[in-house]
């Protein structure tokens, strides 16, 4: 159920696909389209195209494609009668729940839940995942220890104003990414170019550590600045309080993937933990994009070594359904939509657990990274800071443009990539990538540097 | 691929809908779920529970289903190996589309373009849809006239502040619904628990005409307050323009749903596009609830025989993909997300076009929406103000208690209702709702409102 390796007819986008984006363009803004593709085509790690050609893909979807395209697991799936009517009648989850919606959480997401966490709300992607953790924060700190809302705050709300819409806010930080709609964007912090134009929240912004590496050769600079971004952290939530909009949660990646894969140490996820808990924060680990295996452990924080990693865990791409894990204080009462996710998104989550245990994909995924890593590290006479935890990987190149053309470059010889930050390239391959596919892929990558 | 009508076993929730309900209890908050059903067994108008339950289903899962459960022609859909790939691969979008997906969105979507709105974006659910259309008309409004953002303008939006995130508005009317994420959020009028605790926007907000029934004994007077409520609108904008947050938008539900399905004139309607376009906002119809052909008409805003009715249609439910059209001048740049919608919704929205055509239920919808506003009229001793546009209709009660223990012997009795509003029962059946079905609810019906 796999290629044996990248096959290239056009350039690309070939002649079909400039065909069809100029066809889209007619309907709808194709700014973004890279490429059209064939899914039924497509097999495991490669994306074939509409123009025959087929590529090694480690991007995914922005990553969001766990078994790589087409899993025999999925399709087989599919092709049970008793799943049909999953798939054609979409519930309205949170009033007429299928009578096997709770045993199918217990199966799935209960499975995974993050460390102190058995309660999970199930939501549709990563902005209402997030949205809707934020709101769960705000209703819990105002909720705690007083009771229910007074008649001033019934009617204040209906027009938009307080004590019913209390100025509470959510603590962010710069180079994060927690999507688009208002709420999430309000914490987004990746490019200017997601938030122009948008009106927002006045809302506190700390600072993300930027580490230097090798981080061996940096380690007493790198927890300076950590320390650094810890007490500007601590500083805001004191400042925004004095300000009368107190901090309900902080909400942070584990990686900032969209904003260029910064990483931090498992000490700065701790003292920030531990900060959140001083000042009565709610602490929202948003796993998005790290979440579901890529790093090598199911959820990105479980290298952080804690039994009581945060209040919150929202996730969505390789999840397939979006949502959040909660502890028990923070129910999220009056959290509500019309379809509360989609059970059809849940029924592959479960085929896709299934077949990261039997396959023992965490351990694969542990082995290809630590192949891509060194690969990597051994390229770095031409690229910089060269990071990662399980495949979940990046490098620096100089600049945007010398990006965009490596990139370019990258994809006419079969091999799909990303970019994310000013001048980074992601790596995000679905949990099959093999060390063989990582060899395959840094033979092609080693030529497009070396033309260069 | 009906059944003949509903039959009852137990109470509803029988013993195993409370059963699971308290399974599901240890996981999520289940404070707003009716009961657990076998969507396997549910089929056309009736939906099956799983205590064996069968009732005649006027809700169905809050307006969304357009074809009733399990339609011959959605199961056949499935059952194509073609169509395996688009549901087991779901691809982003913006970047990545499927080689057939201009020519589904012809088939689809754009087979059913409001008037004057050649260009649609798809989107998931109807929250990012009204989200992603109101950052289109920010951005369009500040885009006008003037080129890119300035150098100050990227820095500042970085941090939430102007003049990159400008203080622009969205003017929405009292009881209006539409979504629940932040944004959205503000533009939601409709109950103050939906609002409570959660930070908002200082954004203008007019009233919604309420009309007097029977329309045809209060033509005056509903006449004067849809002038008011249009006058108060235009105030509102110029307020909002001096406050220095301008309003970039307008946006409004052709029939208030959520809010308890307040109706206004074609006229109505007619005036607010003017007033919008005289003060240089964008026109948003927002048909999540009411578009697909409930009304009669495909989209409830042809009711108001408008060329041009209106800059921005947003949509979701019934059309089981989200999204919004938009004429030309509004192009969303700039609008993206990881997925931007799902093309197997799409699929299946092409499949349910076929059959509104083929079995011609725009017609039906309009002759069973005769035959219940007729039923409702005759009932009008114990219910008030009967309205409706197709099988889109709802009645009053005396109060919110009435109306819980109306709908719950009517469930008891195998149909299932909804409310909305203070005190409005409303019904939405799917368009497969004939007149042998409206004769069916209508007995039942009465029995519940002799007993009452
Ligand atoms: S906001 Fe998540 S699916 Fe619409």
């Amino acid at each position: 159920c796999d290629y044996d390796g990248p096959a290239m007819k056009t350039q690309v986008p070939g002649p079909r696909s400039q065909e069809l984006t100029k066809q889209l363009g007619e309907i709808q803004n194709v700014g973004a389209v890279n490429f059209f593709c064939n899914y039924n085509e497509s097999r495991g790690n490669y994306l074939v195209d509409v123009d025959g050609n087929r590529m090694l893909d480690l991007y995914t979807q922005i990553s969001s494609i766990p078994l790589g395209y087409n899993h025999p697991a999925l399709i087989k799936l599919m092709a049970h009668p008793d799943n049909l009517s999953t798939i054609v009648n979409r519930p309205a989850l949170g009033i007429l729940p299928p009578g096997n919606f709770p045993e199918k959480l217990m199966e799935s997401l209960l499975s995974v839940a993050p460390s102190g966490m058995t309660r999970v709300q199930t939501m549709a992607c990563g902005s209402c995942s997030n949205e809707n953790a934020y709101k769960a924060m705000f209703i819990w700190y105002r909720e705690r220890g007083h009771n229910t809302p007074s008649a001033e705050d019934l009617s204040s709300c209906m027009v938009n104003q307080g004590p019913g819409c209390p100025d509470l806010s959510i603590l962010s930080f710069m180079g994060g990414f927690h999507g688009r709609t208002l709420g999430c964007l309000a914490t987004t912090h990746s490019k200017a170019i997601h938030k122009v134009d948008v009106p927002s929240l006045d809302w506190p912004i700390a600072p993300f550590p930027k580490l230097k590496y090798p981080l061996e050769e940096f380690a007493r600079e790198n927890a300076q600045e950590e320390a650094r971004c810890l007490e500007e952290a601590e500083d805001q939530i004191v400042k925004w309080r004095h300000k009368g909009k107190p901090v309900a949660g902080i909400v942070i990646e584990p990686i900032q993937a969209e904003g260029g894969d910064n990483h931090a140490s498992p000490e700065f996820f701790k003292s920030l933990r531990n900060i959140a808990r001083k000042h009565g924060c709610a602490f929202h680990v948003d796993e998005v994009q790290t979440g579901g295996g890529c790093t090598g452990k199911f959820w990105a924080h479980e290298h952080w070594g804690m039994d009581d990693p945060g209040d919150i865990v929202s996730f969505s791409k390789k999840l397939l359904t979006g949502g959040f894990y909660h502890k028990n204080e923070l129910q999220p009462y009056r959290i509500f939509n019309t379809w509360m996710g989609d059970p059809s998104k849940n029924l592959f989550l479960t085929e896709v657990l299934n077949v990261i245990r039997t396959e023992n994909l965490l351990e694969e995924v542990t082995r290809s990274g630590k192949a891509l890593l060194n690969g990597l590290y051994e390229l770095q006479v031409r690229v910089f800071a060269s990071r990662g935890q399980g495949t979940f990987c990046a490098i620096d190149v100089c600049d945007d443009a010398t990006r965009t053309s490596i990139i370019l470059k990258a994809r006419n010889k079969g091999v799909v990539l990303g970019g994310c930050g000013d001048r980074s390239i992601r790596f995000r391959p679905a949990l099959v990538f093999k060390e063989y596919h990582v060899h395959l892929f840094l033979n092609i990558f080693n030529d497009v540097l070396a033309q260069h």
